[in-house]
C-alpha cells in the first residue's frame, strides 16, 4: 500500500499543530515532523528562517531526508510547517521516484481570528505581526491553488474530526 | 576549519542533556540533536528503541542524515543520545569521507547516584530499572574504551564548566 506524506501548512495561529497531531493519531502507522523543531536544530549561528535563505534550505533538506527515511520504514508522514507552494513543489520533486501520495493542505482563517488566536497564546510564543504577514503571503501566492486551501474560521474543537476526515478523504488536496 | 561531531552518551540520568546543552552554548556555530526527539518522530506503530532494532536503525539513519546536512552548513553537531560504541563506529564510518573530528564521551556515575537522580525526576520521566540496565550495558561493553568514559559522581553544577572544558580540550575522547 502507498504511504502518504501530508503537508499541513498555513500561517502561525491557524491550528497547524492541533490538526497535525490529531491526523497523526488517526493514522495506523504514522510519524510527525514539526518543522519548527527541525529548524531549531542549529542553535548558535542560526538565522531566522524567513530572513535567512540558507537556514530555510537546511530545514527543508532535513525534513526531506527524515521523510525519506520514514517512508523507507513504511510510515505515513505528517509535516507541520509553514510551507509555501514553491517549497512543497521542491519536496514533491525530490520524492519523484517514490511511490507515495502527497497531500498539501493550507489552513487559513480571516485576519480577526488570527490576531485573536495569537493573543491567546503564552507571550513568549506570540508571533505578533508575523502571523498577519504570513497570512498575506499565503493569500497572495499565485502558485497556491484554491483547492489546497482549507478555511477554518470556525475554530471549535468539535469541528476537528470533520477537518481530519476531509484531509483524509478529499482528493482535492492531493498533489499526486 | 574542521567541524566536530560530539556524541554525548551514557545511561539515562547521568546528565547527558545538561552537558550537551552547555556544550552547544559554548560553541560558536553549533547545533543540537536530541536522539530522544528523533526517536519519537514515528508515533503510531513505533517500537521501543531498546526492544525493536528497526526503530533504533531508523533513529540512527535520521541522526546521520541530519548530521551530514548540518556539517554541509558548517555547524558543529552535538548528539545527545544513549549511543553504544557499535553505533558510534557505524556513524563514524558513514562520515568517513568527511573532513570532520568525532568526539565520543560516555558519561557515567555509580549506581547509587543514578538511582537517586532518577528519583528526583518528574514521575513520568523516570526510567526506573532501565537506567541501571543501561549503566551495566555500558560498564560491560568490551568495545568501550576507558579513555571515552567520563565519571561525574560529583554532580555539582559548578563542575560543569570543567567537564565542558575537558570535552573540548582533551584528545582522549577523540575518535578521529
Amino acid at each position: 500500500m502507498k504511504n502518504t506524506v501530508y503537508i499541513i501548512s498555513g500561517p502561525a495561529g491557524v491550528g497547524k499543530s492541533t490538526t497535525s497531531r490529531r491526523l497523526v493519531e488517526t493514522l495506523a502507522r504514522s510519524s510527525y515532523i514539526s518543522g519548527d523543531v527541525i529548524s531549531h536544530l542549529p542553535v548558535n549561528g542560526r538565522g531566522k528562517p524567513w530572513l535567512d535563505k540558507r537556514t530555510l534550505d537546511l530545514t527543508w533538506k532535513n525534513i526531506l531526508n527524515i521523510t525519506m527515511n520514514l517512508l523507507d520504514y513504511e510510515y505515513d508522514v505528517v509535516i507541520d510547517y509553514v510551507s509555501f507552494p514553491k517549497e512543497v513543489k521542491w519536496l514533491a520533486e525530490e520524492l519523484n521516484n517514490r511511490d507515495v501520495k502527497i497531500v498539501y493542505v493550507v489552513l487559513l482563517v480571516d485576519k480577526e481570528t488570527i490576531i485573536l488566536r495569537d493573543q491567546l497564546r503564552p507571550e513568549e510564543e506570540r508571533m505578533g505581526e508575523r502571523s498577519l504577514i504570513l497570512l498575506d503571503e499565503f493569500e497572495n501566492d499565485s502558485e497556491l491553488l484554491d483547492t489546497n486551501k482549507l478555511y477554518t474560521h470556525e475554530c471549535k474543537i468539535e469541528k476537528l474530526s470533520e477537518i481530519i476526515e476531509g484531509i483524509l478523504q478529499d482528493d482535492k488536496y492531493l498533489l499526486r
